[in-house]
């Protein structure tokens, strides 16, 4: 019997991406906007966090399936990657070395990569901030990486159990990052921009000094809970 | 346009499962072993523990994606368990909130189900272990859960990267949990037991005092990496 | 102008002590059943863990507020403690620091002292499980205290967020520890052991293999919410 | 028997506040150094962290207990706020899910509202920077809350260990979050004022090149603690 | 210029080893009595934790410095080991993954090594537990080892803060791992036995009913300090 | 018998410092650079990060060992320091606790020293930032010092498992912070400048648009590894 599919390592040459322009528009609407908009799924946890301050990017996803401390396969991913990617790695045990720095974010900006989200770690902090490539991450690390493990590009992977499939939306900013199924990625975009615009109507009667516990209707809900409005503490 | 598929919620009654017997097998040769014979795949992570000590299981996942701090699917989820299953929860946000106790292992007792893997919290331990059904958790918790949100049982979930499908198999013991997809039970089954019985021969020839960095041609691989044997700290 | 009392450091000798047999009795309920019962309040946090298994404690808060790496008010506080009391000790900055052992332990079960609860470390655990005296805690450390520092025996104190006052029952077992108040302990031992025959009815009908689902009407609330039945993933 | 006081949620219309004008004197003298003035109390812990560099407010608390992902009270909390304020927020259990985003802060604004301290998360980074609303946090997160479940505003809340009560001061810059009991606060601006006083001395001594170890008197302790002064290492 | 001695992978094969009996004798008083008897130094830190219960052992320091996920140098270390050692290993990076298990034990035992202690993971903890070989670790994981890279065997290593030299004392129990420096074993064992035998006395002392407070004079500090005695509480 | 040296607490006056240039130009090549350069070595840790952006220094080590929450030795710590150093400080055990604050960088700052690494905690953060004295930290916190416990000066210490002696060079920058033994630092500026000189050669490279996988050679590693290339997800 010969081992099946899934323990081969492979690099996927073509995926099918969401549009670039769609991916890019997501991206737009925040990546808080977008997780809300499609019924709070996809956000890929709170402990990968920005590099830097005030980027927003929405791309295509590049996955890269890495052995932990091994940045073998992200050199195989770039050649596979083009205009409106996000390069997304993760390893398949926790690690906190880097896997990237500034050589290979400037190799991937030559074609057009609009950011890196890493589940493991990336040095060179100070020369990416320079160069403007936008980072999330789960660690930094002077530690790097070695070239010895095959790993996969293009297949499914998963960080804080957000399942990525190569070709599906990533939109990103200082929330954290966010993951859209190629196949939603139009109707996510709908959603997200209807939530924009709902929001600037909100955001103007508030502005205006009104309560949204009065025009959500969240006083009914209060008073449904049983929840007791006293004067003062002593009434207790 | 209608939302996309992915933004239901649904139960799926009928899944196709990997085989009762091969899911008890691999869970018999133990988690680890599992783990390396297939290619180092599938480990839910080190942080994933067992509530009790000396359980091994092997099992079929019936999966459950659940809102945090909300076990309304679990209850959804025992009607689709079956004799030889394992039931695998976790949660679209991190969450310590306990989401299972000892009324729910009584359900799935009665039904035949080998264990618990949680992605949230447990809590009843004490009863739990009595019951001798075999828990593992992310936290153990008192906060218990309202049953306010809906979600789905048997979509593919995720748990620290590793994707869990329904049907898959589940191999858990003091270790963690490993998940082996379902095509590849049988080849998995294979090599587990064909690592057990080579693990069997070292074992006799460690026990008799044979050295590994012999018997495994370690000793020429330090040697090419250059590791120089120095007789005491003063000939460095 | 003087500084006010909250800055002075105080050993209250006398305090309101709910009724020692009503806080044993909540206790015997299990820390999760009180929990629940008093409407999900209470829980110390999932981070402070039990030092043995299948200890289950009900017993009256004795309180220490001690500067971190210090058990000079533990010691102090000893002489405030009697039959039925559990001591609770936390630190005014996080700290891994052991400020309990065996010694401790040996005067605290003269007095009768049912066992401890410490938001900083313990040491000596081989010895306080062979004394039987049980034991929770956010840390293990060997790392010893001094006593060098004042600070306040029985004044209100807080651990993850809970408050613990003086008197207050403290319940503490596997699942780990939750506080009621004084006020509240005959009502919370009626609600408690309310819940706790309600559950052995519902024990009762699952083990006999009914469906919360059918029986609690959650197959109500999932047509409410809108979770759809499929017959196969397929279905999608 | 009923229920008692604590188990009801409620809305306090009323509190006693901290004087507006020594709460922000108390703010501008720095976190830090009130709690070193008041006595090294009141640190609310090293995990609450400010989403903006260089803010420092002080303001007079209003609280809010939340259920774990749910800000329905939050929203009952706004209309009790006032120019001075400082809304507090903490949740029932751990979450990192986020409870307050850039419309709250709008909201908040119209009311001048100084600034926000969650015991959860928040997000909406990016917006709430731009609209310069300051923010104190345990967790960033894409995640959003529900509106679904009851809780209460200006009662006596705590955040890791510890206790905050409506009308207290809470001061908040770089170095975290410090609460200081409303009977405290004109004591504890005088003696965060003569604090910064006997500092200013302090610095300019030091700048001079003068030694803390001389003029504090230091050199003797390490006398009296047995601190050999050695030429080199070999002295030993 | 050539590389520098500390840029050399190196095995040493003689090491100077702290006396077997003094290493034994000082295990048997417990990790927590040794720390406190050479003055509160050389604990290894509270999440380095036991796999089992109620193990305690003292031994001789073998030490192996290894690349993260790789174990290589753990195979040439086992050589090196005689009867009476303790293997102490560490990684240059931090990392969850497993470098030891039960067939390493079953070697480490035919040559007398009286346990492990591990800077990274280890794995078949049911194996090892019957085979009752004693291990303290930072992770248990399933995640297994490759043998790619070189390391060292017997130079000075460190955890968490704390230097480990070939050769040292290791006392490791339920409370955690101590290290004693090798030229201070005899007077650490002295030192351990003597606070043993006091220990004695003050037990007796207590269990007998007196305080602390009384007979170590801690009474008298707490008035130095200015800690107040009051009735009630609401004598404040 | 008399205690061993080990256990005396000590200032050593006189240490034996790196060359103050080469270790300043060593910093200038930035930490990852030279961590690399030394055969990935030195790291101190992700943990221990800056509290400022893009700050990039290189000086030699003064060494302190205090105990948690004390900061006395640091005062005593700054007579020893003199130009181009880098005070290094570590504690007995695990503490959040601020040991080091404005106050104390103008002392610092007044002799020339470039910069501190806090293996505890530091407050001050806005002063810090205003004087531009850079710090890595491990924790920020407002919570203070006292001055009650010796400790010592100039001695071997270790943070997250680096050794780091006196006259040590320290590297550190956005990406953390890098120790390179006295005796390796010239060897380690000429690799260190060696390595960037061929990044600059890479650099160039990649930003035409050349790839690694081929001028590195990798295209052949994946071969060997049996890394497959496939058209699309359906030739799997």
């Amino acid at each position: 019997m010969t081992g099946p599919i899934q323990n081969r390592h492979v690099v996927i040459r073509t995926i099918e991406r969401a549009d670039a322009g769609v991916a890019a528009a997501i991206g737009a609407t925040g990546s808080s906007t977008v997780h809300e908009a499609i019924g709070r799924r996809g956000f890929l946890g709170p402990d990968i966090r920005p590099i830097q301050s005030a980027a927003r990017i929405g791309g295509t996803a590049v996955t890269v399936l890495a052995h932990p401390g091994d940045n073998l396969m992200i050199h195989a991913a770039i050649e596979m990657c083009q205009e409106g990617d996000v390069l997304v790695v993760t390893t398949t045990a926790p690690s906190t070395t880097a896997l990237f720095g500034d050589l290979l974010a400037t190799s991937l900006m030559t074609r057009g990569v609009r950011g890196l989200i890493m589940g493991a770690g990336v040095r060179d902090i100070a020369d990416l901030n320079e160069l403007g490539f936008p980072v999330w991450t789960r660690h930094i690390s002077c530690q790097g990486p070695v070239k010895d493990t095959p790993g996969s590009v293009n297949i499914p992977i998963a960080i804080n159990g957000q399942v990525i499939n190569p070709g599906d939306v990533i939109a990103a900013d200082d929330d954290g990052v966010v993951v859209v199924a190629r196949a939603e990625a139009a109707w996510a975009l709908e959603q997200s921009e209807a939530r924009v615009a709902r929001e600037e109507g909100t955001r103007a009667k508030l502005a205006a000094g009104e309560l949204g516990l009065d025009f959500y209707g969240h006083r009914k809900r209060l008073e449904d809970y049983g929840v007791q409005y006293l004067d003062t503490a002593t009434d207790l």
